[in-house]
């Protein structure tokens, strides 16, 4: 989803308020906010609703840091489809004249980041991604399941509160047969929908696409849509014409079964599906909605949230 | 704290049976590694122990992500101590021709990340670390006390399940007069030794200094241990002669104070200091005293940490 120029006042408003309340904290730079307590609290709080609306599930709890591998990353195919959200990782490995030349860059205001060569590790660009490559082999019967929650980057800096640079995202991710995946989507899709009228989100689900790179990415965004492989659970953040996707689930068929050579139980390539909670934007819609004051708020989102 | 050659074996054999265990899950880098439940369950309960633990000090929570803006970065001095450990965030910002070479490079196995420059943000380094720009200008009277947490990113690659490169620290941060932080120091020194020892760990306290890069760095690092600026709360995890730091207090004098301009209700430059714990590393600490089985656990170190 792009950022309409005309919404940008209805950003800027909204971000000014949220500022002024101390429930974001500015840092300077676009999309990348300190947190206050109230915030943290309505995260937090829908954070273990996700987690605990799936305990009927058996999922396996993991939790990642806020990088991936590099080898994975580049295995994952993301350079193709998004090169333009990935933040690599780069490190200073010069010697002690290096580190002088390093200094004097910074004195100057030069381009003291060329002595930073990449590391092992990109910045995580979606909380799925590093469960892929541990269930590399041949899944029991049924499949698994996995609920993850981690930081995620995206370079795409905005005044739109909504749109971080990176924030996080709880997940569940479903690995199995084409059947097991779908239907894990369609029970997301109508849990995803009762969570959030549960706190008093108006919502509903669309057909949407990734923000693929390039021109060769708006036939992949058409393919995406055509096939509906991409659904997202919109409500009013900023504005009630342009609605934001807080929730999001993707079926990506055997696309990560094949590049991390994960097999279903009787030996052909698995399929994936997973639906992403976006934990910042669902508590950027709740202070909107409901307002600044838990007092205020509907009993049944402060008993679900614990505020 | 260096890693010494000899205990090698040692940090293997852990690393090993927290792997074996599913508490760490490994990702082919090491000190990247993903949690299982049981590792999280410890790691979240010590969190909120240390939040509970500060109640009485009235601290602003804060909540920032792992990145930081590369300004406040750069003028925070860390590239003159630390470049090695640093870590810079780069993204792509070129066309369509730049991702097909990109995208050859890729193929090839050539180094792609060429086409990434860097950004705005920086990883991390300590928890600390966003506090001081936001409390630019003149403190009240009193100084003010804050409680952060967040991932931080460390360049040291190791086989050390205790040396990660991406691990959590929570942190109380003290800006005041000189007064204020030193009792502030004092206080927490004594009440860090206690919560740890509440949860079964035997801790000492020991004047320590930071891993300064280079020549001038080892003078830095004297001068450090010989005005006691840095204490630390040390643990066995795999040694039980090289003990490892779980809980770190530094007294930065003016630093931050004169670097992002804090002032003292007096008008005189701020001093701050901060107590961080070292998440993993207390989780790591308590998985190797107490072994996999909660039920073998000390029932004071269940009741504390909920598991």
């Amino acid at each position: 989803m792009t950022s309409p120029a005309p919404l940008a006042p209805a950003y800027q408003e909204y971000l000014d308020q949220l500022l002024a309340a101390k429930v974001l904290i500015a840092t300077g730079v676009q999309g990348v906010y300190g947190k206050g307590k109230a915030f943290e609290d309505v995260l937090q709080g829908f954070d273990r609703y996700v987690t605990e609306m799936g305990k009927d599930q058996n999922a396996t709890e993991l939790r990642f840091p806020p990088v991936i591998t590099r080898k994975n990353f580049e295995a994952s195919d993301y350079l193709k489809s998004f090169p333009h959200l990935a933040g690599t990782v780069h490190s200073f490995n010069g010697t002690e004249r290096d580190h002088v030349h390093l200094l004097s860059l910074l004195e100057s205001g030069g381009d003291w980041t060329t002595h930073f060569h990449s590391t092992d590790v990109v910045l995580t660009p979606a909380a799925c991604y590093p469960v892929y490559p541990t269930v590399t082999g041949t899944l029991p019967e049924g499949g698994r399941l996995f609920d993850v929650m981690s930081y995620c980057f995206r370079h795409e800096p905005s005044v739109d509160p909504a749109r971080m640079q990176i924030f996080r995202m709880h997940e569940y991710v479903r690995v199995g047969s084409p059947d097991d995946v779908r239907r894990f989507r369609d029970l997301w899709l109508e849990r995803g929908l009762a969570m959030l009228a549960a706190v008093g989100l108006d919502a509903h689900d669309e057909v949407a696409n990734d923000p693929f790179f390039g021109r060769a990415g708006k036939m992949l965004a058409v393919n995406q849509r055509d096939q509906a492989l991409k659904f997202e659970l919109v409500t009013p953040i900023c504005s009630t014409e342009s609605l934001t996707a807080v929730v999001s689930c993707n079926y990506h068929q055997d696309h990560f079964g094949d590049v991390f050579k994960i097999r279903q139980h009787d030996g052909s390539v698995a399929h994936t599906a997973c639906v992403g909670f976006g934990l910042e934007r669902i508590t950027l819609a709740l202070f909107k909605k409901h307002g600044f004051d838990f007092a205020a708020w509907p009993a049944q989102a402060r008993k679900i949230l614990g505020v």
